[in-house]
């Protein structure tokens, strides 16, 4: 089906990761389609595609001939946050080995924080051999998962399978099986009274942005085995107020946090985060986008798309994510 | 059903778990058996059942009127170990709850060392942001585990919800979907080909005792993801030679442990374990024995005996668990 005929160019736009791998995978992918890189691309006429994370400033906005911008992360945050960004489509990603490594991440640490990883690790560290006879069960649990889309879904279905109660929370109503969930404003004060262990999989958008502050952690109100609830935040950096987070956990109305995202990354060194004893930090790994795993389905999807078939894992613009 | 009418005494058996909690517990789902504590009920001539855990050294040699010994961990090498031990039926326990436990344990420890948990966690405490683009998915990696019984066919299929491949081992043959299983002397060289990460479920009998030794640690040959394989031992400490895993650990053959359990326990402050930087160690952790889950179970099947039913999850005193 793939003809080696010349087709449109294709802008990669990253910052932050080392492009040399992206174009070999989409060389190879796309063999007829030449691979321009930002800054230089920016400016050339026959882009019909962009494929981008965290793009810079204008990067998108003089294009004549673009097409679709494709995301390299879940979220595309990092998309609407471009100036002068045009009005085509813009596509997420959506492929199971990043939903894959995402559950990973989040049962790895639910895990974590259930079985008393820092507390044993502490114990270690000290020489102390002491058994919590405390110890709860999965069973005695109940995980809170914020956004029920692709990410939280296999999450939630991967967490029920150790064991785990599982409640979510997302924008719209969603109908889950084996999930209790919970939607808009309205609903969130319910979620929040339903869980031991939050863990964060929004997209950030306006109405998301900086949603974790001291409100939202006094409305936790269960105090179940772990003491004050616990907060994983794997989304984005941006939906969380920082200051709140550390007064938080200093005043005992959270118990535990960790956070693989932050408004500034990467964390400068002077952080409190860093040495803070209840904040486990892992630096924006939660879920890495492999070029292996991505590139083909994007390809296959500017391929139809030039063939007049529809794109799939749109964006909604209005909604923001 | 049950009346109060008087029956058989229980002997319980501890050595180093408070009885209290468990007296209460057998009072309670057995008030018409008067419980007695090791060591003044081991002279009781009306003992008819012994509940244990590392009983005293005879502490079940004196008992005429001993119908059944019942074990309190899932491993029943400690009921062995009693000198004069009568010939009577040995019960193990297969409750839901430790199972459960079992594999939390088992899929944290998975997760911690295929995320790079000692990795990030060294790089909070240097302050360093720098994500692993080496990151491999559950997928790439193959965890093998030596012992498929009930704990071991459950963190089978808990891992396998993950993402993992899983292969296993046995001393007789089984067959359990979705994992290739090895079995006997004769299948251990392919299975410790097959994996990345060794999970040790194994009971310890006079055929496993120090079977984790530099032999074994040598025909581990794949060189997967993580370099070297890791090995978790969740077992017994008994299955594992120590100064072969600390020469293991120092010369490369292995390149992370976990380990809950040890030759000697508590672990002494001056072992070398404690401070070693590629072991994660717990204090006989891993999965809990709780009252509340196993007496209810335990005094039913008192009572289907006395009523003359069979035993069930009986220990094989040939295969010695």
């Amino acid at each position: 089906m793939n003809t080696t005929a010349a087709k449109g160019h294709i802008l990669l736009s990253l910052t932050g990761w080392d492009p040399s791998i992206w174009v070999k995978e989409l060389s190879q992918a796309a063999p007829e389609r030449p691979v321009k890189l930002a800054p230089d691309g920016e400016t050339d006429p026959d882009i019909e595609y962009a494929v981008v994370w965290k793009p810079e400033a204008s990067a998108l906005a003089k294009l004549p001939r673009l097409k679709a911008i494709f995301s390299l992360g879940a979220g595309v945050d990092h998309v609407f946050a471009t100036p002068g960004l045009p009005d085509v489509p813009i596509v997420r990603v959506v492929s199971p080995d990043l939903t894959t490594r995402m559950s990973e991440y989040v049962v790895w640490q639910v895990l974590d924080h259930q079985r008393l990883g820092p507390k044993y690790r502490a114990q270690q560290a000290a020489r102390i051999w002491e058994e919590d006879r405390g110890q709860c069960a999965a069973g005695d649990i109940t995980v809170g998962i914020m956004g029920i889309g692709e990410l939280g879904m296999d999450a939630a279905h991967k967490l029920r399978c150790l064991g785990f109660d599982v409640s979510g929370w997302s924008r719209t109503p969603k109908q889950v099986e084996g999930i209790i969930c919970y939607a808009g404003r309205e609903g969130l004060g319910e979620f929040l009274a339903s869980a031991d262990i939050f863990v964060v999989l929004l997209p950030l958008t306006p109405d998301t942005r900086n949603i974790l502050d001291k409100d939202l952690f006094a409305r936790m109100t269960k105090r179940g085995p772990l003491g004050a609830p616990v907060l994983i935040n794997a989304g984005r950096g941006g939906l969380q107020n920082e200051a709140d987070i550390l007064s938080a956990l200093d005043q005992g109305l959270l118990s535990a946090v960790t956070l693989d995202v932050f408004h500034e990354e990467p964390l400068p060194p002077e952080s409190p985060f860093w040495g803070h004893p209840k904040v486990t930090l892992t630096p924006h790994a939660a879920a890495a986008s492999v070029p292996s795993s991505l590139i083909r389905p994007m390809v296959a999807q500017m391929n139809a798309y030039d063939r007049g078939e529809p794109l799939i894992n749109l964006v909604d613009r209005k909604a923001g994510y």
